[in-house]
């Protein structure tokens, strides 16, 4: 496999209400709205030299468009595509121009489903990173990883690994030996996307990361002061699996969003990804308050590339066999 | 009223197992031991120039023996008896010299039953706010209040304030106008003391103050590292009463501990007591996780100051409206 | 000595361009605005629940007009008034009406010629601590302290202790036993008011009292983004003496304000102060940076209370043995 | 160029007394003291799953032997030395088992004359990044960079990145348009290297990392609480180039350290390195007090990798125009 996939690099949600979501995302969480129509608001963190990492765009129902990859290079992309058509994956061009500050794309849906797209060319702009007299809110840095429930995390657990180049952090094992979930990574963090094993293809939810764990409490607090208590889903906690402090939140749509502290280097080939039995109470929480149902349960549609209509959900090919660790 | 209490100053809790207790307080959450027999262990915190202000005691079962307030003077020790045995409270007089490291010190059962002792000396030891090379797990710093759980919290908001001098900070109010709990201090911070309506007379719990909000997410990390993660049962999150930013812990005796941040001063009569009703959602939980129902139901007994025996406990006076809502 | 003074409550400093001015407290360190006309603002911090704490007022130069205490009722104003006045101090009274915001004051200078006003009454203000969407800069949470530079340190610190009943926390000694300078309270933590020996009388700077040490660098990140980096003058450090956790900094008009974290309980009469020997070098600075000459030798000239005209200083009585180690 | 080179992975320093080595890093800063010998202690920081980054070696004076680089694999190792050879640099090769818990590895004088070191292979170590009973000190998380005085800056600077693969995250340009100093990476932060203009070989300081802005100011705290309050030498501040939150230590043999926080992800091949004026005043200093002049002057001498001298030193190439503003 020769195409250099570089990171996660925005998503695309589909929100009902764009002034509910800018107060969300914006006024609240402190994101940097780089430009807005009246159909699309584009945001980026404090620490990101592109143009958007996050677009909210109006539609009548809530949905995930597309999951977006940078790749090193416009040979990258072509290679990639190439690859994907080779496979007999039904792949989509955006030209440049077609989509606002974005370059030459084109968009497929993985071996489980998932939206996704590829493309070289961002628009620059403006790092925020030392406009410490524009920090608000949850201080939000910059895009880190999406998190998608699949109905089949092995098959999506060998495709990243051995068709797209990624490399395996950390996973969880059923008791049977299968794997149940997977944190996989292009960048040297912890990951670019996790797999979880669940009723799919629907995102879980969008990690951002966050500057440090102070951070996360000052969103609590904001949070809470700005009458968005409710949104606040689960955490603050820690997690074994990757280290991370997190935050969950539920946007005005439901769409779920990460705030993310901990992560750790994953430059080195000689590292190994670390197993976690579905059965350690420390893998999910290594500390916290336990998860509630519906983050086990609930997660965003997405939809086809082609037709623009909501895949089809296929329930888990693992099953649960102990509510309580689902995940 | 003249007697010039200062402030809460220590408890001694009956404990099951002292080695059991010592990792729990000393490795794990930092305290200092300054003194250790076969029978005690006496711990005090980083910023504390008095020998303890917990006293671990061996014993067949858990309980809570007394409730210790320091008093400005021997005369204010003596005109604070004075008052309760006028009022036809038993009192019981420990000399110094009967209790390790405290001057002269007498006991009482207050309104509602608790066992409260009150001293004007305790031996010095030495403030190890500086020797940060000792600083670890919670970073204990003081003593900070007691919460008490009774069954008649007007009777005991009316006697603390009228004839000990405490002044309250804060307040919940039921439907009817009744006074469901209360915050009352001495020292000018939010509280020596908090009264909550329930089953009584019970410890709810001890609060101890942390120096910053990080030493809380740090004493979780090291509590989950330690094998103590599932003596977290509630927090990290923020109290709208007192804004404390919190952490409740369970001891290997089930004793209930918080850590306590976010305090502000008290020091001004013309701060008016903040009034919360009942059923404000943000009273209790500004933000974070719902209390699980062992938080609202299960407390420390207490001893008869006299026979030494258990108290018996009488059914809270207001009814629990809201089971949601209950403190 | 009856009088009950509560605290450090406010101070009125002479600025000449009150926007210059709006813009450091105001925007960069977060001051809530609670009023303002032509020639006055009036701030306060997150905490206070007082109409203001600081008083910015329009003058041709830069000055210390007053530093005003609070005190616990017009009973304590009125004893503190004669006693002042038995020991043939000049006072002046300003009628509730005469000053915005503020009941009846009077106003004298004190043995070392620094303009003190007392007063009990002040306008309540909304409390905004649980505002945490308004938080910004350093969030500035409440008046903490005066520093006054005095050529007779030993006289005020009898006259402090001894007439206005304050306590003293921790104070330097020269090598012939002479006291240098001196931390003196009245409310429950390390100070209202320090001494230090220098030309005098002239404030050395206005301390506020911020939520955690973060705050401090975050300060230090959100000053330098704005453009005000050359106005941190000294830190961010910690002092031996009373543990502070500081930084300095000069207002556009060169008043000096600390921003301070690290405080502790001073409620304890068997506290014995901290006596630090003026040689001991981690008295001034337990770590970091040595300070620059213009913090010991820069400060804010001060009003007569009846002439308003500046005061004539006088130089330190005691001498400066050591250069490095003035302070 | 096709040899992969991960990052900067260990250094060899010479320190003349094991024990106030292993009592200023192991026991004050917190590092993992992974094995040590009588000649050698071997240590790594809490986030690291090798053998170890840092090594102490007892040796007569002070000195670097080496700073050594992780290579992808063996294939890489042979393509780089292979490049090295055929410019005409000496190498010397340590075959497996000649360096305790180094794979097969070889040395060499870069264009500068650093020596530096290359290998594939090193012992795994069990990551204590959970192990937060362990933390304690600074926290040290990881090993970050090297930062190198060197006499040719621009011929380093342009080594690195045309034959060794290196990206150039920020840069300092004089006003002539030469380049001054620059931030080198291969692994996805601010750098694994930087070159700055002096006199060299020397080596600056090594970076290590921490997890989050208090643990630098814990790290101060602890440092003057155990006696090394003299050993800061400059910080915390927060540096413009590469947003450093930093604290310069220098340890008993006078080899500076950085405690690191604030980086940033450098992945794309997009992001323009950051070009910093020489005369920028917030270039070195965003906030903070003016580095001593000893940071400015002093570095560890390096050895000869063939005659293990110490390597003779040239005086920088670039003039200081403006001393205050040197680097």
């Amino acid at each position: 496999m020769n195409a250099n996939i570089i990171r996660c690099a925005r998503a695309i949600l589909h929100v009902t209400d764009l002034e509910a979501s800018r107060h969300f995302y914006v006024d609240v969480l402190g994101f940097i709205e780089t430009e807005a129509d009246d159909r699309h608001i584009y945001l980026r963190g404090l620490e990101e030299h592109t143009h958007h990492s996050l677009v909210l765009k109006k539609a009548d129902e809530p949905c995930v468009e597309v999951l977006g990859y940078k790749v090193f290079s416009s040979d990258d992309l072509k290679a990639l595509s190439v690859m994907f058509e080779q496979k007999g994956f039904a792949t989509k061009w955006l030209k440049k121009g077609e989509q606002h500050a974005i370059g030459d794309a084109f968009r497929v849906q993985d071996v489980n489903g998932m939206p996704l797209e590829f493309f070289a060319e961002i628009e620059p702009a403006e790092r925020m990173l030392q406009r410490y007299d524009m920090y608000k809110g949850a201080r939000m840095q910059r895009i880190d990883h999406f998190n998608c429930m699949v109905s089949n995390v092995e098959q999506g657990y060998d495709f990243y690994q051995n068709k797209l180049g990624f490399a395996c952090s950390e996973y969880t094992e059923t008791e049977n030996g299968n794997i149940w979930a997977a944190w996989l990574h292009r960048k040297q963090t912890v990951h670019d996307l996790a797999l979880m094993n669940g009723k799919g293809p629907r995102l879980h939810h969008i990690g951002f990361s966050l500057p440090d764990p102070l951070a996360i409490i000052h969103a609590c607090d904001v949070l809470a002061a700005s009458g968005y208590g409710d949104k606040i889903e689960r955490g603050p906690g820690r997690h074994g699996l990757s280290n991370a402090f997190f935050l969950y939140l539920r946007d005005p749509d439901g769409h779920r969003i990460e705030l993310y502290n901990g992560d750790y280097l994953t430059s080195d080939p000689d590292f190994k990804p670390i197993r976690w039995a579905i059965n350690d109470p420390m893998r999910q929480t290594f500390w916290g308050h336990e998860a509630p149902d519906c983050w086990f349960n609930e997660a965003s549609s997405v939809l086809d590339i082609l037709t623009e209509e909501k895949m089809d959900q296929e329930a888990a090919k693992l099953k649960q066999h102990k509510p309580t660790f689902v995940i």
